[in-house]
């Protein structure tokens, strides 16, 4: 398993009283609130008086659509807010974008999306699974292996992203692929339940199964406890920790600011991208200079590698394929204790389920300063030592998208650093192979043991007949940046070798390294690299506002650890998540141009 | 400011009671230990008694010998331990090394060491000072910048690491450099105080100074609050954050064997390298699987980057040149409430003086639980969320080395993960230069715009004339691991481009990657570097022992976030540190190559 690394804007309208949350009525105080159960309903009437909602209709995404830049940036307290929502609908197979425009109660925009989809729908996931199961093929194929029971058997159609298969060739089509799963003697779930060999493609639309393959028979994994629930007791000797803030949070939210230390910001909770960060800025002596216009979650792709179809069609673009693939958005409630101290302050949100009724989630966020005993900084010399704890604010969602579990952290530091953190936990999807034990050697699922240049392996053997096959995470985020206003440039100060022209030859340091500002002029120029050979650091600028010492101010971007993707960019996961491809890519503000593999994924070409 | 990456094994003897620390009378319990204050009187009254103590000799090394390791795996409790120190004293100018067998009470070894020196003494270093100081060119130098009362004037003579002067021909000779401050006017210290452009070149030995340049007068670096020592109040609004554990730690130490969850682990605080582990395993099913025979700081590298001598002379070896340069090893008291949390144990060590004496210094060391308030592992699905909070052990250490403070954390994980970690506070130390103001230009202090490929930049103007140069920070780890027993290899994982040779080409995936285990047969072919492009995953395996599926059962190394050095191979701060040109060294078990700069650094050429 290997981390990318990788943010757009929302708030949560809620009042907080410590030490617990109060959700109260939602109501839209700023221009980049979130939606609000009365403009959900508004925006269905809307769509229905209009003539464009009917029995079949879903929605796949009802998504705010944000006001200008401009027009945020120029709005005051107290002053208008024109409201609109993107919303997508799948009717009858076909899908469709929309402008809503809620405060006038009109269809600003609605027209058929060409080679692009909707979303996936839980509905029509349901639907097509319950069709695949009871195709001939299939139940030839699970009756092969001794399956004959129904009852338990769940296929699951998951979307084909486009790798050129001959059933793909029509882009208006909507095409699924994926395997079954029977759960007959499972402990929990069917993770570890997957029928081996078993392969589908499927027409969402038709609900026919257009191929079933079958790549052999192999025994059911062994049931095996893939998780403990429960836990169990806490080792012999655990000693608790208690941890408290008697007198409450340090933090006040007023009509959705969030005032922390000298932070400011605001936030809402978005069905597709999570958490969405927006007017991030610093009191400084009574002013507060901006840093983030915006910062959320963009994209997630993660890839399986492994050379049989069943598995190398698991690429998954999880932000703009998966978010409602449970009906449910793409975070999920977080439990008090474990995904945030019990102190945290908890925020609901309001989604929208598929016949367009808005519905609130609870614990879909949490908010909590931590001190993790370490010092913020600290000096000793023969005189003593003098330093001060340092302490940092969290704003944490967590993503569950299938068998993973996202962490996702935005934290707040006192040095003025913003982190945007990603954990992955939850569960391994595993794939049945044949071996049992390696020691005498692998089996064709699991290596190629005669690869040109050597010995190669396709992921790891966790349990007898259970492989745990190799794939990527990569995150990106979407990082709108306005450093003391929003004219800002990019800067890469470059680490090279430096001569020292002075310096007599015979003696003395003859070479060092000095920083090389450069400063990418086109969009071409800024996909960064990272490369410890050839380091820079990466900062936004702001030319017009200077320090005390006459240098722009700026902010920097410090990737942490990340990874770059190895498969070659004609390769059709890598176009359609050509992101991977760099690091950084910096580009002109384009509202059009917030997620990274493009707003409308299920059907994209890249 | 950069970082690099990169871990030896004492135990200090010591019992404790929660909630806070008992200092115990120290005692040898296992061969590994720390040396007690009887065995520091043995040395000396062993070497004194075989006529190597003169009036004059200073002690500039006394670190515990540790026995061969197959005596050390063979050991058990109750059998006899041998005892023996290495010893480096410096008399009269020439440096001697001697192993004292402690057991017997005799010098094992004595002898002169050639081109390769003591670590540099704070008596010595004090003396020379003084001499420098009423050197005729320092006070002509000083006169004409206006400083004739010399009361605040230090001059500060640092090891002058080889790099090829005329002056350090004789490699028999002890040649220091360095600069002066004027303290006059500081608020507290000298590190904001350094007199512009004056460089000497000084031997220790005659205490003469050999060479004085002088590049250029500039007016003293305005006198500002470097760092705030009391902190004033915390900002408004700030609520306390209390963490309790009333019912004392989970960890236990027995005869300084510490026990916390399934862990395992010795550790000795060592005057040189810190806090070193050892002996550290996991009770896996009541069996006592190890890990690690020893892990510790081997060496850390500095090198600042100017163009100037005044500056690209600091090249610093902390570990191997520093560890005494204020007479009291590389680690230095802990603040309960700042660096470590206040609930924490603490341990004291016994280090000893130029005299040889040993003292005893309070709070060196810190160990202590933590929760975070982030889950161990969750998940959640249709069905509810499942999860686990998590903790984890922290052994804490700072090393202040001049202006910097170094916060070293061995921790222990739930997971089975090490990591050790490194953390950089303290203050900058500055170059005066002529710029107050950078928005029109900078000086040749600062910058080069007239370099070959566009202006380059040495540093950063951080207030009125206070030039912040750029310089590296490499911190060595020498790691020696016994992954179930001392049979172990090396396995680079590759992750390398595979093609599917099954597959039609017309459509589907062609290429993916897949993981080549490889295992490097050299020290040659095991220098590893860290690349984005051409990943691979270290891990030390034992053959021998295999987990439930068949694999050889293995112990990953993860760089965390890391740097590759920028200097020419055949410069000669490179070549003194050449263990920063890679990531990760790999070499058979050799006793004597602990320090990845050398044992004796003074003088070393690489």
């Amino acid at each position: 398993m290997r981390s990318g690394f990788a943010a757009v804007a929302t708030l949560f309208a809620s009042i907080v009283l410590p030490p617990s949350a109060i959700a109260a009525s939602p109501v839209v105080h700023h221009p980049l609130d979130a939606l609000t159960p009365q403009e959900y309903w508004t925006i269905y009437e809307t769509l229905r008086g209009e003539g464009h909602v009917h029995e079949k209709t879903l929605f796949g995404s009802i998504l705010l659509h944000e006001p200008d830049k401009q027009i945020v940036l120029k709005w005051t307290p107290g002053g208008t807010i024109d409201r609109k929502a993107d919303v997508v609908l799948l009717d009858e197979g076909k899908s469709y974008a929309s402008v809503v425009d809620i405060t006038s109660k009109k269809v600003d925009e609605f027209h058929a999306l060409k080679g692009e989809h909707s979303p996936f729908t839980a509905t029509e996931e349901h639907q097509v699974g319950e069709a695949i199961k009871h195709d001939v093929r299939i139940v030839e194929a699970l009756k092969k292996r001794g399956v004959t029971d129904l009852r338990h058997v769940e296929c699951f159609p998951t979307p084909a992203g486009y790798i050129g298969l001959p059933e793909q060739k029509d882009a208006e089509s909507r095409i699924a692929w994926g395997g079954c799963a029977n759960s007959e003697g499972a402990i929990s779930g069917s993770w570890d339940r997957e029928v081996a060999g078993l392969f589908f493609v499927v027409d969402m639309l038709s609900k026919k199964v257009l191929r079933v393959s079958d790549y052999g028979v192999l025994p059911p994994m062994p049931t095996t406890g893939i998780y403990d629930g429960t836990g169990g007791e806490a080792l012999a000797g655990t000693k608790p920790i208690t941890i408290m803030q008697a007198a409450g949070p340090s933090f006040t939210i007023d009509q959705g600011l969030v005032s922390w230390q000298n932070w400011r910001f605001r936030f809402r909770l978005d069905p597709r991208q999570g958490p969405v960060l927006s007017m991030v800025g610093i009191e400084d002596s009574g002013k507060l200079r901006s840093v983030m216009y915006e910062g959320a979650l963009s994209e997630m792709y993660v890839p399986y590698q492994d050379p049989e179809e069943t598995w190398n069609s698991h690429v998954f673009l999880d932000g703009g394929e998966y978010f409602m693939n449970t009906g449910l958005g793409l975070i999920k409630p977080l439990i008090s204790g474990i995904d945030c101290p019990d102190y945290a302050t908890f925020f609901s949100g309001f989604f929208y389920k598929e016949n367009g009724a808005p519905f609130e989630r609870p614990q879909l966020a949490c908010l909590f300063e931590r001190t993790k005993g370490d010092p913020a900084w600290r000096h000793g010399d023969s005189n003593g030592t003098f330093g001060r704890p340092t302490r940092e604010l969290v704003l944490r969602t967590v993503a569950t998208v299938g068998n993973y579990d996202y962490v996702l952290d935005w934290r707040f530091g006192q040095d003025g650093a913003i982190t945007a953190g990603v954990g992955a936990t939850g569960i391994l999807e595993v794939k049945p192979v044949a071996d049992t034990d390696v020691s005498k050697g692998m089996s064709k699922g699991l290596a190629d043991s005669n690869a040109p240049g050597g010995p190669v392996e396709f992921g790891h053997l966790v349990a007898p007949g259970t492989d745990a096959v190799n794939h990527d995470h990569f995150f990106s985020f979407r990082l709108d940046l306005d450093v003391d206003g929003t004219k800002n440039s990019f800067m890469a100060d470059k680490l090279v070798q430096y001569k020292i022209p002075s310096n007599k030859t015979e003696y003395g340091r003859h070479v060092i390294w000095a920083m090389r500002p450069t400063m990418p002029m086109t969009e071409g120029e800024a996909k960064m690299d990272l490369s410890l050979q050839h380091p820079s650091m990466w900062r936004f600028i702001n030319s017009d506002t200077k320090g005390p010492q006459g240098y722009p101010t700026s902010y920097e971007i410090m990737p942490g650890q990340t990874a770059g993707s190895l498969l070659p960019s004609d390769e059709w996961p890598q176009k359609r998540a050509g992101f991977s491809e760099h690091q950084l890519w910096v580009t002109p503000y384009e509202p059009n141009e917030r997620f990274a593999a493009g707003t409308y994924v299920s059907g994209s070409r890249g």
